[in-house]
């Protein structure tokens, strides 16, 4: 079994001025870490010719695998190419095969009325003493390279032709190449207790855990995620695993909520599938951001019918039927207002389940009496509903997800306790 | 005038194993680029003490100031505080102001019923060799060192807690003691035109740029975002930039779709507020992403009513009217459909302008008459209608958002064109 280590080195100013998030890291650490390969550092640098060959330097030190994205573009902002030549001592050559690859695209694909431009037809150009992976989503080629027994792959930076490079290409290549460790992971989710009381209570447990097993903590939204991570053969690795996380399991019963490391609107989505049951959203303050998590599972719409987002007091009142006594009375961000938008959901759209929403978000807006922050959450059925406050303390974007995951929280709670 | 380089290194095995996208270092980027700090390098490193030590030595040769975010929580896996203790050559004293400031905020924030841990405690201990920058808003203090004349400084990789630390404590730090150069950026966003095509259109006006101006190219979503970076003084920089700027501008005016580094949903919210309108969207397969990204803009309640998420046909015809017969006949995804949502989306929400989108998201679902990527959108207010059909060809995610982003594009350009 072999330890391989590998560096991520994205490259584009893009990066560095803040202006775009990175999310291929993210990505590629996932599928490295599933395939057995211990990322060790993500680095990003500029479109800068010293600042990429300096980090490549340094990489090449300390790691086995080096994967280079970004910077493959035909603008002339994007240098990854030539450096990569030099850099590895090649020249560069047209590749046929891919000029032929990038010709049909324009064509067929992209059905671009011009012809190739020259800077085109140079995206098929290619160091000599690199390997290309062809890249069957877009232009710009993935190329292997190898220096002092060790790897480098540069591919374009656009997430879904990396993506696609990665899955044809270079993890099956790491497979192959190397006895790959097994890494393997088991995550829980805890809610109402902090950090620090979670560590105490589980002291001894992450003290006696053996070397090659690591235990981290990831608090976010009030709650806090706990990960163990293992590395060695697939057999001993599982099983030990396995019993060491029932064994955490069995201390925490009662602050765990979800004991995988999925979202709650895949919980949802497995709960209703489970039993053909339905659900809609009635969102004020979330504004349809717990639709859309719902929807961002893939076949949601067997379970999913709709939402009415009632932003606005006359929606509420015009499509929920929730009273203007109430709006007048109590206001739209209170219990009866959230009960009576479960009841009116719950009619429109014909649902088994309902959730419904209202608060202030922020920045403006709020009372004394109603900081912002202030969030009413009902979810029911025809036969009950269960209310909610809470009191958030975030900026507006946060306020608005940690309001959809306790609706989502609520949600599941209360179908698994009433089907 | 200095040139500063800025390095940030933030820590934990989170980002390692892809379990978190880092989205800390593009909003300290973005916050130091408009102090006139160059991010330099930006590096992700494990919970592993060797990792940390080194990456603090490389980053120490390349940048003047390096800022650390992450492993400063109260479990075994934070490492950082000791580390930095011995990088720095001191000791853990207790700072009592940091003591006072967690036991307050356990009390009184927290509101948490059990006393004080060793640990909680244990978090209000700093090096001796640092200034201790106050955390306003949680529990693990800022820290700041100095060493060769570099200036390092220890945040925790809470968001919320490192912008505060940031706004109160490091950038005016910065701009105090150094004599920060002006970095200004100008961008536009394209649409309808390829990089490359983009690229040969403005080659010679790229060519020309003085040595102090770059020019960068962002693909993304079938747009390319085109971005001029200065730097230099803020009167030399302002003038040369606003003159480039209109040059580029008036070569493109047949691509550009907007002029700054705004989103669509800012956009429309600037159209509505100054013409006093309001508006609605009808959503099948965005699920409603696209009232969240509306939504997502603080005083958007002034002209944002709701939406009705129609993702099940009978809401179609239920709350929206579409007819039967188009379901039937010409199906959900259709001119058809998307037409009668608006109507029905404007009598049921009463706003003066209405967007709706229906389509097949993926991965499931697409036929060959209508394959997965097909979306019609539509977008109108009383008196007329426009439509659109698009072929997008990505994953369920990025056709979501592209579809999305396109359905916003619509909106704004019919509101322009229409008021």
């Amino acid at each position: 079994m072999q330890n391989i280590k590998a560096s991520i080195i994205t490259i584009g100013d893009e990066l560095l001025v803040g202006q775009v998030i990175d999310t291929n890291s993210a990505w590629m650490s996932q599928q490295l870490n599933k395939a057995g390969v211990w990322v060790h550092r993500r680095i990003a640098v500029g479109d800068v010719w010293d600042d990429i060959w300096n980090t490549l330097d340094d990489e090449k030190e300390a790691a086995d695998v080096i994967l280079i994205t970004g910077g493959l573009g035909p603008t002339a902002d994007d240098i990854t190419k030539p450096l990569l030549c030099k850099y590895f001592g090649g020249k560069m050559v047209m590749h046929e095969e891919t000029l032929a690859h990038i010709t049909y695209l324009f064509e067929h694909v992209f059905k671009r009325p011009m012809p190739l431009l020259e800077r085109n037809r140079k995206q098929a150009e290619v160091p000599d003493v690199c390997t290309v992976l062809r890249n069957g989503v877009g232009t710009a080629p993935g190329m292997l390279f190898e220096k002092e027994n060790k790897i480098f792959v540069s591919m374009p930076g656009v997430p879904y032709e990396m993506k696609h490079i990665m899955q044809v290409h270079v993890l099956p290549l790491l497979k192959n190449r190397f006895d790959l460790a097994h890494i393997e992971h088991r995550t829980l989710m805890t809610m109402g207790i902090g950090e620090s009381f979670l560590a105490e209570r589980i002291k001894d447990f992450e003290e006696a855990l053996p070397s090659n097993i690591k235990l981290a903590y990831l608090p976010n939204f009030g709650m806090v995620r706990l990960r163990l991570t293992a590395r060695g053969t697939r057999e001993e690795v599982q099983q030990e695993l396995d019993e060491l996380f029932e064994a955490l399991k069995a201390r925490l019963t009662d602050v765990i909520v979800i004991d995988e490391d999925i979202s709650f609107e895949v919980l949802l989505g497995r709960l209703l599938k489970e039993t053909n049951k339905t659900v809609s959203t009635a969102e004020s303050c979330t504004g349809g951001y717990i639709a859309h998590l719902i929807t961002s599972i893939p076949g949601s719409s067997v379970y999913f019918k709709g939402s009415v987002v009632s932003y606005d007091n006359s929606v509420k009142k015009n499509v929920l039927n929730v009273t203007e006594e109430t709006l007048t009375t109590v206001g739209a961000v209170s219990e009866d207002t959230v009960k009576q938008m479960i009841a009116g959901v719950l009619n429109v759209m014909r649902t088994d389940y309902a959730v419904a929403v209202s608060g202030i978000m922020g920045p403006d807006g709020g009372t004394e009496e109603k900081p912002v922050g202030t969030v009413w959450v009902a979810v029911g059925n025809n036969k009950s509903t269960v209310t909610r406050k809470f009191h958030f303390r975030f900026d507006r974007e946060k306020n608005i997800q940690i309001t959809a995951m306790n609706a989502l929280y609520l949600l599941c709670t209360f179908i698994r306790e009433n089907s």
